[in-house]
């Protein structure tokens, strides 16, 4: 039976999303470094700087399609004045007074230190090219390692996640892998009871789950893996087995459980994380997701998450979203794109928690709150163009005030 | 051999970017829907409205801890006036004076119509409950429906790619399979020459290909997929095969070709495509990139890239990547963050073309100019941190203009 007294944690012993931050950040560290096909390292994060296994480019060429030549012997070209040269196959080399024609990319040839551009040379057939411009020494030559000396890094360590131009350039210097930091690997434990996995009809009081997809496709988004996705019932003893010994060989880097977080006669994850490791918070100055929890089992951090979607959401991007983050080498913030914007209404917060309210944009530059997660659950989410988090010691924003807004896209 | 006659296109044939944005516009529309299994769905855009296939939620159920009750009795409950109901199983429903303890989520016995949460409630043993303030019919209630009818869009088809949040939300009503925007079918075609796939050291003159693995990372980026990549000779006739038949049963949407694109006497690609079919445009102002071209062979539509990597990556991202967005059913805009920024050196560019600027943050809200692609190539694009794109009409900026950056992440 439910009463009062089985609420937990109070208000008072709710942990503040500063101390959480600090004690995610305490622990959570870049998972070990992979190998892998630079084909698949899109989106990756580099375990240490990628070095130029030679230099780039590997010999001096031509930086554009054109005649390479001596650029001491162009001097007093131009258009009234225009200087012939003796056009030779490029495996010659340039002789004195003599020109080779090359495309851009083609290697310089021999005694040739610069290239004069095709808008600049006049055809004078047969065999000639008449110069009507001067060069300097090195125009449109691409030096040998000028882009990137061997062993010199092309991307540092530090750069953030990889995208198509930093694979392109990769590619461009020869290498085949690269050593990424690993994909934290993730356990999901749904806690069933009154929902079901979609593929049949739900009985009477049952629902589908949100969990299950929306965790698997947080934690992709966070450069995590779902590795293990498993149902349990709703007791405590069924709990405790799916926290039993994570690591290990087939083992897992970190544990999500979705349910059983609130103040019910069948939440039991809490309790059961105390038992089978230790429970470091239960209770978060959050709204929604409030009755989240954290601690370790079998050396494995823990992560509880309330079963209600929307409350498993932010509990997710605030808590777990946090540690994961910061193991696959990511940054620890909210991953969305953020922006000032004008509230169009007042926004109203409880002080002492962190609030997290859904807007929709209204052009102009302002946003609109919408219906709370309390109100509507998930699908305040899904209609929503961003967030505006309400710092705890805020009581909301005034009409017309600017505020930081997480956008979705 | 190679002269100025060979020269081709001249600066004034080239097409104007608003003239290929309107060519491409004109035929590129959204792939066939194909249905996906939801888990696979992120970042894939809906092919029509997402619709519920039954009332979300199923049943009247509980939106807090608590109990459920009848309304009109909680009238003038107080602390000083606590009212007493009889607990009793949800089996039995609500009778007069009665309550039954319910959790979020749970169904609403018969015959109650609010919930009173746990904190305006106090435990009363043995099988009793004080409530200490009214409620009002459909307090922490959620009805059959409320958040979505039965038949009622979840999601609009004009919703962008779906997030975590869209996933989570269309698990939560039963959706298992959902219909998006097919992926367009991509050939990418190298033009070999100086280039080799990574692997083998480069013998003298060869370089490594860069555009096989940008292109294929441009191509997913964008919602595309590259189910045919292949590496050509750089001639005529092994061009007008790879343009052969490009469609039918296991034909492609769309053709890349990386290479021969300019003015060389070993330059083939638009030659190849007009006698394979037609050529609409060969030479656009921008740079880099000017020497890309469109066309159509064997009912398909074909980009021609300019084989040096950063002139490659900004033809498509221009020409190719803009019909390649419209047929995944995304935005035709460049897929980057838009950020409006100082620039703290000056800007040069030439009037008449679409110039493309690399360029690094600074801080302090600015950006300074980076090497242009034109010096470094790839080197370019991957060191900085955004792009200005400097318009045919414009000669560039002067310092201290706020200026439009696409941010790279």
């Amino acid at each position: 039976m439910l009463t009062a007294a089985d609420r937990s944690p109070r208000p008072s012993e709710r942990a503040r999303l500063d101390d959480v931050d600090a004690w995610i950040d305490g622990w959570a560290a870049p998972a070990a470094a992979e190998d892998v096909a630079l084909a698949n390292a899109v989106g990756r994060v580099l375990a240490g700087s990628a070095l130029a296994p030679l230099d780039l480019p590997p010999f001096d060429r031509a930086a554009a399609d054109g005649f390479a030549l001596r650029a001491d012997e162009t001097v007093g070209a131009s258009a009234y004045n225009p200087l012939s040269f003796r056009l030779g196959p490029a495996s010659a080399g340039v002789a004195p007074g003599g020109a080779v024609a090359v495309a851009s990319g083609e290697p310089l040839p021999a005694g040739a230190d610069a290239v004069i551009r095709l808008e600049h040379a006049m055809p004078e057939p047969p065999g000639a090219v008449a110069v009507i411009a001067p060069v300097f020494v090195g125009s449109a030559v691409e030096r040998q390692g000028c882009h990137a000396a061997r062993g010199s890094a092309l991307l540092l360590a530090s750069a953030p996640r990889l995208d198509a131009v930093d694979i392109g350039w990769l590619a461009s210097a020869g290498l085949l892998h690269v050593s990424v930091v690993g994909r934290p690997r993730v356990r999901c434990v749904l806690v069933a009871g009154r929902t079901i996995e979609a593929g049949r009809a739900p009985a009477a009081g049952e629902t589908f789950d949100a969990n299950g997809p929306l965790l698997a496709a947080l934690v992709e988004r966070d450069g995590g893996e779902t590795v293990d996705r498993r149902r349990t019932e709703r007791s405590k003893e069924a709990l405790r087995a799916a926290l039993a010994a994570p690591g290990g060989a087939q083992g897992v880097d970190i544990v999500l459980i979705a349910g059983g977080t609130g103040s019910g006669s069948d939440d039991h994850a809490a309790a059961a994380l105390a038992e089978a490791g230790a429970l470091a918070m239960h209770g978060v100055a959050l709204r929604p997701g409030g009755t989240a929890g954290a601690g370790r089992a079998a050396g494995v951090p823990v992560f509880l998450l309330p079963g209600s979607p929307a409350h498993c959401l932010w509990a997710y991007e605030l808590l777990a979203g946090r540690a994961i983050r910061l193991m696959a080498g990511l940054s620890p913030e909210l991953p969305y794109a953020v922006k000032t914007l004008r509230v169009a209404r007042k926004i109203v917060s409880e002080v002492g928690t962190l609030e997290v309210c859904p807007v929709r944009r209204t052009g102009g530059g302002e946003v609109e709150p919408l219906p709370s997660f309390d109100e509507v659950g998930l699908a305040a989410a899904a209609e929503a163009d961003g967030f505006v988090l309400v710092p705890e010691a805020s009581e909301g924003y005034p009409q017309g005030a600017s505020v930081t807004v997480y956008l979705r896209r």
